[in-house]
């Protein structure tokens, strides 16, 4: 997506070989309008897959996932982190630990609000590892719902989360592809 | 406003005297429409403030405060929760205690993206003991930026944060108040 990929040479920090700051338009600070225009880049490349329900992973998914489900015309589900397991027959958990940070966390979902019949399109800022995508996909599978897609912004593609997704038959749509960075200097492949 | 009010009477789960859940279409799930028309409500009532940015807490505010950013043109802060208070010189920070649960957390907004000359509109999905509001006007005040107005989706009037913030002065917008609540039962109050 030529918007993002700009935006991102524009106001995007490469802090370091792994670090990429883009708290200015996405992060802590959001730019709706480009919110916005992904929601309709997702829903248009995804329209014909069945999907009935959104799912991002609190928090920095939200707004992206947000004008997705808008665009869409469908619910969001916001997958939520407990910092520990509850104990809640109609709630299904699954730990994520993220190896990077050194933290782990529960990642819950509610059986109310998803089913088996459901295809669920999985929204996200980063992939990278694909530590909270694939505790994102385990969840919606606790559920014996069906994953129809994972739509990110920003993909780490010299990290192995793409073809960890790949590998195991999803659609993964990143907008943005960063094939190496370092300080100062972003390198972008061809989407 | 009515299509709020109806659908909490709808969809809305009344546990006992303090607790509302909402979590069928703002908290856990979301309905992007009714979302959409709280922005432009929240956009209509704040228009004439001279509103520069619009501020909300992560993470159940970051639905509607988004919808409201997109209706004004604006761009959304997100005030991030820390667990503790982190050393950075380029941080406001300001220590929120939920008397309630018990816990306290850090809320957080990097000076990069608010001066004195902003303006600033929170977005709240509840106001109760108005805790965590009062932690947003410190911060945004600590920036010497102006809190030129609240809006809450749902007040619980018959505790103290409206008052509070009202006997300070603040244009204080909550889309539904609540007078009483008890197991199953709602009474609203007129806006």
């Amino acid at each position: 997506m030529k918007e993002l990929q700009e935006r991102i040479q524009k106001d995007g920090i490469a802090v370091n070989e792994d670090i990429l700051k883009v708290d200015s338009f996405i992060n802590h600070q959001v730019d709706p309008e480009l919110m916005e225009h992904i929601g309709e880049e997702f829903a248009n490349h995804f329209k014909e897959q069945g999907i009935t329900k959104i799912a991002t992973i609190e928090s920095s998914g939200i707004a992206p996932a947000l004008m997705t489900a808008r665009s869409m015309g469908l619910p969001l589900i916001i997958l939520k982190k407990q910092p520990s397991k509850v104990l809640n027959d109609h709630l299904f958990q699954t730990e994520v630990s993220s190896f990077t940070k050194g933290t782990s966390y529960e990642l819950t979902l509610s059986s109310k609000f998803i089913s088996e019949k459901d295809h669920v399109l999985i929204i996200d800022d980063f992939l990278a590892n694909g530590e909270a995508a694939t505790g994102a996909i385990r969840l919606i599978r606790k559920a014996h719902a069906t994953v129809a897609g994972i739509g990110i912004l920003i993909e780490k593609s010299f990290q192995p989360g793409h073809e960890k997704l790949v590998s195991q038959g999803f659609d993964v749509y990143p907008l943005v592809r960063i094939g190496h960075m370092q300080a100062g200097q972003i390198e972008f492949l061809e989407s």
